[in-house]
């Protein structure tokens, strides 16, 4: 399973790819494959191959050594294959279920070989589009409450979770959080990318101390906290969903962060959804945000009495704190990521995709206008319900 | 400046640490040296090497394999010594006046050869002896404020922070905190060491739900909150002082935790201090915390305001904010060192050393009151001021 000693990093093409998919015994000789990249060319190559006539298939990944973004390109290591690699493999120990299957790495070359998904379609186009997920919001609830908990201080030994902290060290992709998601959206930089239209609610945002307050104080914990190992980057384009199956995917941001910010990301990810659908569609994206908590907080909950070596656990009152804590963080990045993702450089296509721009710049600033609030409340909602209720009323209020 | 090629680890002698001395070129070939192994045997060696001659000395410190306290022995990395060398390093950064100068380290051996500061007194020993320390609390804000700026995110890249995240990983050590400072005191734990007289007090802490909760609280903060590079263990007994002259030494436990843990060991130590003495004697030693904490505040704030490279950090409140962070985490990890070495693992002379029975258990059961007090009330004291007024109130009530 090894290739030839003398190699360095080269991109991979198409033809490449599949000698490799060969030559590692991934498929049988004599049969016919074909190979199609379908990445965007912005952070990877995806090579999908695949033995058609035995129906069988194999996604190559591969680091390329820059980012594009709208236009921008810069150097961004290509080590963060192999710390996708590990974490999909952590994961995998607590939910293999919900994590795609790993066939073969190797750092040099910054390729990983996955299982082939393509039987799913990626969430969020499948949110635009109407798919019926009936079991999306359990499978992400389940996948938060485990992975998180796992590999928490509540569930690890200390010197074990301060050896994962340390192989997660992830300086250059929280570099990209800490500005993109954190910083530039709040301030008046050159990587926010708005409609014109939108540059009065924008000021609005940029001129309110408070939320910049509090969006510091976010930031802070995002950039301090070490709670567990974050997927880093949970939204809805990080999730391939069938009716009946769930793959979390492209960990490639996975560090030791706080609990709430990968609960956040994906909340945030079905309100951004939902603002992009007319009031009476939003009720089922509601129902999925009030199943993923509640799973989450019960599958949680279930970890924490069974399988917890913290002694302090055992304390009446320690896990309420515990959750309400995870729950004020979750609403808080989850109003960050609502307005970075309207305002700042990287967009979601559930807001970009509305056609008519005035059904456009309205969902964009309920957009703001609920990231905000989530900010500035987040210390005084105490439930999922009552979250709902009062993302309902600010909607109203617009 | 290097040894033989062929060597491993093995404690020094009296001989061959002078033998070393002389081989490194730190004395010179015609002098008549002399070496005393001073250490308590518990966890370094400390050879003393001097040239009375020339009035010229340093200090060998060699990290030995274990620790034993209290009878106990368990074994213990050596790589705490090269933690100890790098974390010198850093602070030299930024309070050179306040670190011994290192000449050299060998991380086989695990050795440091340091700035001979027998001139000096152990604060902790000068304290109980009533010195007088015109300047140590003013050196000590000064110290903590800028070791703890400089090496946090408001200061340094964040690429370069989480470079020193990884470099000052320190499980051991931690787990050394973590169990004596965090956990055992406040649970029938059989590390615990305390007379059978202080019993029911230390039956109300250890049935103290509320206590043990807010204990939880600050034990989680401790293990997942990088928010600079801490001393980590920064007690009177880590300070060298004089009347003009402030040395902090013994920094193996460093690692990135939370800022109001330095800020909140320091303190507790003069509090214990304070204990032992009679009421009227106690004011002095609240001046130095008070001292302490306005100076650390207006060092912070300079730096804060001249060196911050966080764009947050011109925002409006958000130093205030930070600032209270900071005291309330101080009041709590006081609150916790104050019970620890009063019934846990490792004690403080200042209290042990009190004589008469009754005095050393009314000043021990002081200690319990008021370190319980302080956790419990930390978010409810808003200036050293009023933490003075609220420590003169409880200790007035027992």
């Amino acid at each position: 399973m090894e290739l030839t000693k003398e190699y360095t990093y080269e991109p991979l093409t198409e033809e490449t790819a599949t000698t490799l998919a060969i030559r590692l015994g991934l498929f049988r000789n004599d049969v016919t494959l074909t190979c199609k990249e379908i990445g965007d060319g912005n952070l990877n190559l995806i090579f999908h191959i695949r033995d058609e006539v035995n129906n069988q298939g194999i996604i190559i990944k591969q680091a390329l050594p820059y980012a594009k973004v709208v236009g921008e390109s810069w150097p961004l290591t290509i080590n963060r294959n192999k710390i996708e690699r590990d974490a999909l493999h952590v994961f995998g120990q607590y939910v293999p279920e919900f994590v795609p299957k790993v066939y073969y790495s190797d750092e040099t070359l910054a390729i990983m070989i996955m299982e082939d998904l393509s039987h799913l379609v990626i969430a969020r186009k499948g949110l635009i589009n109407n798919a019926h997920y009936p079991v999306l919001a359990k499978h992400i609830g389940v996948y938060l409450a485990k992975t998180l908990f796992y590999t928490s201080d509540f569930a690890l030994d200390p010197q074990e979770k301060k050896k994962l902290v340390k192989q997660f060290s992830n300086p250059e992709l929280c570099k990209i959080t800490e500005d993109l998601v954190f910083t530039d959206p709040f301030f008046n930089h050159e990587t926010n990318n708005f409609e014109d239209e939108l540059t009065p609610s924008v000021h609005q945002i940029w001129e309110n101390i408070k939320l910049k307050q509090e969006v510091a104080k976010l930031k802070k914990k995002f950039v301090t906290t070490g709670e567990a190992l974050l997927h880093g980057d949970l939204h809805t384009g990080s999730i391939f969903a069938s009716e009946s199956q769930t793959k979390v995917i492209d960990p490639e941001f996975a560090f030791y962060g706080p609990i709430g910010f990968d609960v956040g990301q994906f909340i945030a990810n079905l309100l951004l959804n939902a603002l992009s659908k007319p009031e009476h569609e939003r009720l089922k994206l509601y129902d999925q945000i009030i199943e993923t908590w509640n799973t989450f907080k019960e599958t949680f909950t279930t970890s924490w009495v069974q399988d917890s070596i913290e002694i302090y656990t055992k304390i009446e009152g320690y896990l309420d704190f515990t959750l309400s804590q995870i729950f004020e963080d979750t609403i808080g990045f989850a109003g960050c990521e609502m307005i970075r993702r309207t305002i700042g450089l990287a967009h979601v296509a559930d807001l970009d995709g509305i056609e008519k721009l005035n059904d456009r710049l309205i969902a964009k600033t309920n957009a703001l206008s609920l990231g905000t609030e989530l900010i500035l409340n987040r210390d005084s909602i105490y439930s999922v319900e009552e979250l709902i209720v009062f993302i309902r009323s600010v909607l109203q209020h617009d």
